[in-house]
């Protein structure tokens, strides 16, 4: 036994739970001095006034005022917008947690006897009708939480955008801290709710349970099904949505018009702002959740066979939630460095600032991790390896979840590297334009073809020493360590959103040059920061996936998975093929609503008189009902690819199949997605260095409008889909067939491979 | 023991061998008689000028004059690039037959002595000494016979490139006969040539190692060694060239200065020209030349190890050599149904007519392989499948092979349907180009990721069935299926090429619009071919390496690989990642000698007084000299990345780590390589068909020079690098890892995973 006790731990974990949203509280209080009602804002108006020479017309009334109404359409667009994807989602859900029920349910025939277990053999197990209850729950309660996240993270973000909009007047360093905490309010919301909502979860079970943990646990993996399953819906819905607005808004906006981004004669243009709300805020937020809720799941399933479940050590048992626990406090320290000790005053310290605040979590992360494996674990134990016994040391296991963490910094590392434009890769990138969109594009695809080298090597080597460490409980605990400090990490990638908005706003109120060139600073960090996000989102992805793909293979009682079997090599054939339908599928939707997007943007500019001149108003709705109205149709296919597969494999071809299936999305998609999102975000970057001019180099390829700044126009525009819709939904896909896969293990075990039994 | 006696098959497969070049010859002497020398051309001026009422400008002498000038400057660029590659080739040959020699010798410590038998126990086999020899010998004659392939390709289609643009004044019909004769030319020589060659090879070694077929065989692998690294520098280094002259002269003409494409006054354009014949036509032949000689390398070292091995059943291990014999008097028969009963008359018929091709080799070939299966095979036989015995009916191998074969003409279809303009997916493509470059882009990538789903079924469906009936033997068969009509299908493919000449030397030797009309209507079927052959190009690169791996598999004594190993899984991962790698590098191989290019050109037009007029003559040798140094430059760092990862994965991190990486990159690369020519095949289509104009919708988009059509001009030349250089070069990359494994096979068994053993 280690030296923590049990009832200190069920101290530890709820304090952590609520220590969090303090925190995010404080950090809410702190962001609300900014007023955005207007007229008798004291502070906005009079009384700072003397803080320094980069005060801008803060005193102007009417520019609050402005900024009000603006973050308010926003509000509504978005609130409106995901309480309609809920309502669908509410009907998902209960198909869904009909199936599981049924499936699950039908392994022992709904027999309602309990049976001897599978690992602790002796001890009886709870009938499988009773699991098949309880991972319905917690299916649906993953659900909940995963939406309950994104809507937090939403209003959060609907709440920030226009008040880090409105510090920008009184300098980048405000305007920064305004949009971080905001980031920070969401993060800490987030991990402490999914902490909780688990730990209330499994203790509630375990009333039922009792001595039956490889119940309890199996069912509980039900919780990381329900929050990636809404997670991708939110993704993918989320992507589209925002896209098409944004792909829409530029294509008449910027190309054929001329006017800038985000300018309020665009009738797109409050679709596109409240797209980044829905997309990159909440469905990013349900994803990051349903990671973290699989990894959690992954590593209490994998510890639940090993001695710690067999010998009821709850401490060593919660060890996953006891290092998510310490991960919000380190997130908390590290938080305080960005907001405290000094205020930024130049735009180029923005990024070195958010950098930063990945370091130090992850230094001070390894600290957290070594106290909590010292007094949480024995300091052995054994584990079960695909039906051999393993001894493993608690440093080994120290050894495993400090792995992921560092791999996430260097994936992290590498995505700023090839994403942000203060390196040569974007900046080969932009010089391309020179010569034009073609070879632009052409750069810009072979940067992200590129930039999986270094990530990929990283996740090799942390799966490679990881699992020789402890098995299928070292991967599934180095993903636990990558998305240790997933607080930071949300913060630093919600702060990308909430910038992009704050920009929005800026330009939309009409508010001044100056203010607009702040907002576009710190939107450029965000495009980097957002891209080490999506860094740390596919890396963990993967990690996850391994883990829960080894608790696929031990709850379907698969001995190996020999590529040299057929079946196995069709199923990594085909699960390799499936990212790639996957991405045409989001890829299309986001052109054929974007192509309808212009069509109504250009009706408007040729059938409202004066919208061009600025006197008549454009019909914003019409664009936001476009928008909406695509991605809920449009969801539909490419979440039914990722929900069904699994099911129709497993049932028609078997329980090998599917695990080659696995394999293949597995490690087919990482690389489409990192260079996805990395070219993405290149191009995007490479675009801003254009406009920026801060070089002689990129001063030699502007201004605004120059030929090569309309080529890194249009290499932006078709980077769009790849960063925000079809990549980072790709994590999704490959956690979630995982997920589902453990889920329906059992019944694919008793009654899967139908096809090749006919045969 | 079958029905064709020993002596018969030492007979027939000779016979094919000559039978093929015969035809070639014959087919040669058809297109021969149209004269391009000028002055007493009586067919081309005078006699046959009742013809019909198509005939244009057949009576003028200068342009026949013009024609032959410019033929053979593209001649002699052709021949002297190939021989610079050549003279950089010989060295590494140089180099790499040591490295195998040496490798393979060490691997009984260059003992001298024979040893027992693996599978055929009982009997003495040579010494390891002796197949590093023999290896190596086998390497030099693939890389031989690869070159002399490409070579020959590329010197007939450049004696009919200019006879095409000559007849194309006689008619469609005539200048499709000239081009597909052509094809023919190299399709029967190439697969006559690789056959006699690997004949001879076996009858000669043969003569040293007796009873020890194992060695034989093994031994023979290094043919298909020798081939595929010969086609992997003849399709990287002539991508990279045709490209780079393609994407450059395109950038400045078309776009900047809005020439037509193949204008004399374009300085890249002569580099262009003879791009076609080093990459499309002598890369391609190398490459399909190499899939054929691993093909057959890997069904004959599989049979080895079977009952046909150890029985000394000659005819029977002969089965590929006579499926290959029957092959080439098959596609003899189709090709007579091309040329021969009725011709062409309307543009609209040339795409039937290729397609007819497809159809009715696979249809007659059908048949061919029933009959060798009955007269060549036992009716019963003992195959070993991964160290158990599996018995097989002869009827089992029929269904391998047929449907191989059936696979590749669903995937040709499909590749059809999805890059041919007669269909909706590039018609959708055309339209997206009415909002500009961006989503043009978005849905040529969306289309290619779609189009992936049907080969990649259809070849998982191939694997499935053959490897049930006949395990390793039954890829095997299916991979030699899949390329028994290689004739047609290399006839087919080498029109494509050939076309696109024949309208470079219309456009250069200034004939009139009619003619240059009647040229790309041949280009535009020939696009959609060069599609369908590198549908036909990658499955079967999928089925050889699945089969290759198979092989190695049981070279190395490797018992399984298993997914859930981290060995293995990390080697999966790193293999998928390294299609993106190679990717990267080609593709900014291409990007950064079209910027030279881009230069260059734009020099000459700014520099050169009256270039643009006419007046003067561009400096075309110089383009030429940078396409041919960025090309030699550029193919070392993707060829080193395909040479060296199997030897250090092997060599540091043993056997089971490069089976995860042959298996990761396969299944990843058909899909990338799958998607990158069909997207850039349907960029390229899309052009054509709003240049063409041929439909209301078409002509809606256009004419030449509209914005769409500009938006279109953009997304094919990003096409040019995928659907030339990365996507073709991906089939290499697959293959020739794995038969790089097979030869050093033994090597990574006695000597490998040295990083694994120091750990």
């Amino acid at each position: 036994m280690g030296l923590l006790s049990e009832g200190l731990t069920q101290v530890v974990i709820p304090l952590a739970a609520v220590v969090g949203p303090g925190f995010a509280l404080l950090q809410w209080f702190l962001v609300s001095k900014v007023k955005v009602s207007g007229g008798h804002g004291e502070r906005n108006g009079f009384k700072d006034k003397l803080i320094g020479d980069e005060e801008e017309g803060v005193s102007s009334v009417e520019v609050t005022i402005k900024c009000a109404e603006i973050q308010h359409a926003i509000s509504i667009g978005a609130t409106s917008f995901l309480f309609t994807q809920y309502r669908y989602l509410s009907i998902f859900v209960g198909v869904f947690s009909t199936i599981i029920f049924l499936f699950l349910g039908s392994v022992k025939g709904f027999s309602t006897k309990s049976e001897a277990c599978t690992y602790n053999t002796g001890n009886m197990c709870k009938p499988a009708l009773a699991n098949a209850f309880f991972s319905t729950i917690a299916f649906l309660l993953g659900a909940f939480t995963s939406v309950l996240s994104g809507f937090l993270g939403m209003k959060i973000a609907t709440y920030a955008n226009a008040r880090t909009t409105l510090e920008a007047r009184r300098g980048v360093g405000k305007a920064f801290i305004a949009a971080f905490r905001s980031g920070a309010v969401m993060g800490f919301l987030l991990a402490a709710n999914g902490l909780l909502v688990l730990y209330i979860t499994i203790n509630l079970f375990k009333l039922y349970y009792g001595d039956d943990w490889e119940g309890l646990y199996e069912s509980i993996t039900g919780y990381g099904l329900g929050g990636s399953s809404m997670a991708l819906f939110g993704r993918v819905g989320g992507g589209i949505y925002t896209k098409a607005a944004d792909v829409g808004a530029d294509l008449v906006g910027k190309v054929e018009r001329n006017i800038p981004e985000d300018d309020p004669r665009n009738p797109a243009v409050t679709a596109d702002n409240v797209g980044d709300n829905v997309g990159d805020i909440a469905g990013m937020g349900s994803d990051l959740f349903g990671s973290y809720a699989e990894s959690s799941c992954a590593a209490l399933f994998v510890a639940s066979i090993s001695s710690f479940g067999i010998g009821h050590d709850y401490t060593a048992m919660s060890y996953p939630l006891i290092i998510s626990s310490m991960g919000i406090v380190v997130c908390l320290i590290t938080t305080l460095f960005a907001t405290n000790p000094f205020e930024i005053r130049k735009v180029s310290e923005i990024e070195p600032a958010l950098k930063r605040q990945l370091v130090i979590s992850t230094v001070l992360m390894t600290v957290g991790i070594a106290v909590v494996t010292f007094v949480a674990l024995p300091s052995e134990f054994t584990l079960f390896s695909f039906g051999t016994n393993k001894a493993v040391k608690n440093w080994y296991l120290f050894f495993c979840v400090a792995i992921g963490l560092w791999a996430g910094l260097v994936i992290g590392y590498t995505t700023e590297y090839y994403t942000s434009n203060a390196y040569s890769p974007v900046q080969d990138v932009a010089d391309s334009c020179r010569t034009g969109a073609a070879t632009n594009v052409i750069f810009g695809l072979a940067l992200g073809y590129k930039s999986v080298i270094i990530p990929v090597f990283a996740i090799a080597f942390a799966i490679y020493v990881s699992f020789s460490l402890a098995a299928m409980h070292g991967i599934a605990a180095a993903a636990l360590g990558m998305l240790s400090t997933i607080s930071t990490g949300l913060a630093i990638d919600a702060y990308g959103p909430i910038s992009d908005n704050a920009g929005g706003i800026a330009e939309m109120a009409g508010m001044s040059h100056e203010i607009r060139e702040r907002t576009d600073a710190l939107d450029a960090a965000g495009n980097t920061t957002a891209a080490i996000g999506k860094g740390f989102a596919i890396g963990s992805a993967a990690l996850v996936s391994l883990a829960l793909f080894g608790a696929y293979v031990s709850r379907a009682g698969i001995e190996t998975v020999d590529v040299l079997t057929p079946k196995v090599f069709i199923g990594l054939l085909v699960g390799a093929m499936l990212p790639y339908w996957f991405s045409a599928l989001t890829m299309k939707s986001v052109g054929s609503a974007a192509l309808k997007m212009v069509e109504e943007v250009r009706r408007q500019f040729n059938t409202i008189p004066g919208l061009m001149e600025g006197t008549a108003k454009p019909d914003y709705a019409t664009c936001v009902k476009i928008s909406t109205d695509a991605s809920l149709k449009e969801m539909i296919p490419p979440g039914a690819l990722v929900m069904l597969t699994p099911l129709i494999a497993g049932t028609s071809f078997g329980a090998e199949t599917l695990a080659g299936i696995l394999a293949g999305s597995l490690v087919s998609g990482v690389q489409i997605a990192i260079s996805a999102f990395n070219t993405g975000g290149a191009w995007d970057n490479a675009k801003k260095y254009i406009e920026a001019g801060a070089s002689e180099h990129a001063k030699s390829l502007g201004p605004k409008g120059s030929e090569p700044h309309k080529a890194a126009v249009i290499g932006d525009t078709i980077g769009d889909p790849l960063k925000d819709t079809s990549g980072p939904s790709l994590n999704i896909l490959i956690k979630l067939m995982a997920v589902e896969s453990v889920v329906f293990a059992p019944f694919f075990a008793a009654h899967g491979g139908l096809l090749f039994k006919w045969l």
